[in-house]
């Protein structure tokens, strides 16, 4: 106590002495709320210049993210037959929490696409279909069944159907998903976007049977796929972001790409500034405020970010975050309202993939909760510096491979000292 | 295979349509090395202005971290008696490695401000001394007792010693550390900057017994604090660059300065333009080229990254990384070598805290290893997105009063709703 209040003061003299000093004594102790009017090093230029505020603590894109195993799925003890995956958004409904997701339940874990059969799944989002499941609180969720099956072939999606979202537009539900002719992992992961729509998120589900948002051209970014759909309502328009697998070599190279349509089964005009995210994986978004706000997981060189883009477009970064949800599925109270002022999320849906072990590889629905709300403000969600048990870092581990060049490299090292 | 080679057909097919047709086709699936002329997004066209390279895999300031547990220290099984935090810099001398840390041995864990005693310890660094251990592989260490102890009373330090780092200039050895004169925790953390000296790094070691880093002047934003001492030999100068606590209100702000000499001892000048990084605790750095790299971490709008001055003064992110080393002593070849197109780090020491319990409060050291060297290229280094287990997620879990909170604003959503 006596320690706090000695400090407290010693922060209230020194705000004193800084004000009244100014800049002849160095950057101030209190960390000015705005730019003071001084020489910077590009670092303290930054910190006003590139963020919504020079302290995590006040700035409202910045998070961190806490997770809750979630009540009432049954995974026949984690052997990888059955998974759920790729949550949609979570809507609010006729008094209840909605989400749909793909729903796999096969005689056998993935096998692989040289071992897959009509009823052996390839990948863990082969043979699939999107099912829906309600909650009154969001820990505890009753699953309702299948939403949207796969369709008889030949039409779009009859292998499997998966990776769905949901769209609410004059009073009718959209669900995007995407649709295999044949187990993925024979070609890459060709499955182009589709969509069913309904009356009532209970159903039913009318295929429109068509692909919604076709690739782009030969040799463009988004040739070979559209993977993720994500649809959000912005400046009255349908805005759906997706992912797209470019390159290859060495690896893949995911952005995300914005399609923008005024009516829900299109057409849908790719935006020509793609992509509008240069990293990520599944794509999560939300209106924030008078832009889109988006969370940047997994890949690429911007991963680990939060980034807001006041024209849905040109994204920067609004703050790097840790341990972020994969393939979330936020609750965006306002997500379809075409309002100014929105006020961001709380907690939502994501998954976790190889939840067991690789020969029993299935994915679980996970919830997590943050503050990336103007309407929340909690200071335990605003602190800076995640805490992992060593165990945590040392299955970060390094390869037989790895540790074997570094001891050549080490006796290299150690040779070339002695001459 | 066949998967692998129509994949790799179609690559090369697709880079060779991009060349002819240009942009008309969008942005093209090879990602180009240098921007292409076309109008891009600023997402895009980030990604070539603002970083070394626009993939991960070829940024050589991108890295994963891989952490091994040392062999050759004994934590009397954990029970908090036996600390070792706060790794030196690796260096390599007579034929071996060798490293400094904080280390302590009391009769009880710490036992807070309150309850401390002449014996008892009040924090994890409180009743320290400097110790060392020498390795010839970097993964097993040979412990060599003291190199510097806390001094007789009233020399700086008598309290503790702790937080040390290690320069080499001119065929001497210099260790900074921090210097208690009372017990941690009673007022903040006040230890101020202090060295020792010797001919050899098995010493004997020569305290100077004086301030080498003073306290900024009342009211700058590194009055009350220089922890972490930091030295490299740039520009044919000694740079040492520390922490300072600023603020207080809600939490400290963490920021990183530059204090320049030409002599070891000093008088150590600061930079005029400090804070040089707006972020991070425990600093980590290394000459990169002809610059400064810094591994900011744990603290702040820029945890979580890599950065770099050209100048050692102005730095940038460089790079966006996960579950980087704590208070990280690399060993950097070159660090005292005053040469330009200096090569990067590979492994070091760093610390994780309260490796047990919070009543057994104790620190341990691990290796950590990573490709930020110009003369490593580790494929499986630079690849993104480390995957964790569902229960590392789970261990960030609410707590008991978010829950509350959280049951609250579902309850008054769903009474909006039903309005």
């Amino acid at each position: 106590m006596k320690a706090a209040w000695l400090w407290s003061m010693a922060v209230a003299v020194a705000a004193g002495a800084a004000a009244e000093e100014g800049s002849m004594q160095g950057f101030p102790f209190v960390l000015p709320k705005q730019k003071p009017d001084m020489p910077l090093s590009e670092a303290m230029e930054r910190l006003y210049t590139d963020y919504r505020a020079p302290r995590p603590e006040d700035n409202e894109l910045f998070t961190q993210f806490k997770y809750t195993e979630l009540k009432g799925f049954d995974y026949h003890d984690g052997d990888g037959t059955i998974t759920r995956r790729d949550p949609s958004k979570v809507i609010f409904a006729k008094g209840k929490y909605y989400v749909w997701y793909t729903h796999r339940n096969t005689p056998t874990p993935p096998k692989g696409p040289q071992k897959c059969s009509d009823t052996i799944p390839s990948t863990d989002w082969d043979l699939c279909d999107i099912w829906y499941a309600t909650s009154n609180d969001g820990f505890t969720w009753e699953e309702q069944g299948v939403a949207v099956p796969r369709p008889p072939k030949p039409n779009v999606g009859w292998r499997s159907v998966c990776t769905s979202d949901i769209l609410v537009w004059k009073g009718k539900y959209y669900l995007y998903y995407q649709g295999f002719m044949e187990a993925s992992g024979k070609r890459g992961d060709y499955c182009p976007v589709t969509a069913s729509w309904a009356d009532s998120p209970d159903g039913p589900w009318t295929p429109c049977n068509k692909v919604v948002i076709p690739n782009g051209p030969e040799g463009a970014w988004d040739q070979y796929t559209i993977h993720d759909p994500y649809p959000l309502v912005y400046n009255g328009r349908i805005y759906l972001y997706y992912k797209a697998d470019a390159d290859g070599a060495p690896n893949l190279v995911r952005m995300q790409g914005l399609a923008i349509a005024d009516d829900p089964l299109g057409p849908f005009e790719k935006h020509p500034l793609n992509p509008v995210i240069n990293s990520g994986h599944e794509t999560t978004l939300f209106p924030f405020e008078d832009g889109i706000a988006a969370l940047v997981i997994h890949d690429g060189t911007e991963h680990y970010t939060v980034q807001f883009a006041k024209d849905g477009v040109n994204f920067s970064i609004a703050s790097i975050v840790d341990l972020m949800p994969r393939a979330a599925g936020p609750f965006i109270p306002d997500a379809f309202v075409d309002a100014k002022g929105r006020r961001g999320i709380t907690w939502g849906i994501s998954h976790f993939t190889n939840a067991t072990t690789w020969e029993h590889n299935h994915s679980i629905l996970a919830r997590f909760d943050c503050d990336l709300s103007l309407d929340v403000d909690d200071p335990v969600l605003k602190r800076t510096g995640t805490y992992h048990r060593p165990d945590v870092y040392y299955r970060q581990g390094l390869t037989g491979e790895q540790r074997k060049r570094i001891g050549e490299e080490n006796q290299r090292f150690k040779a070339a000292q002695k001459r």
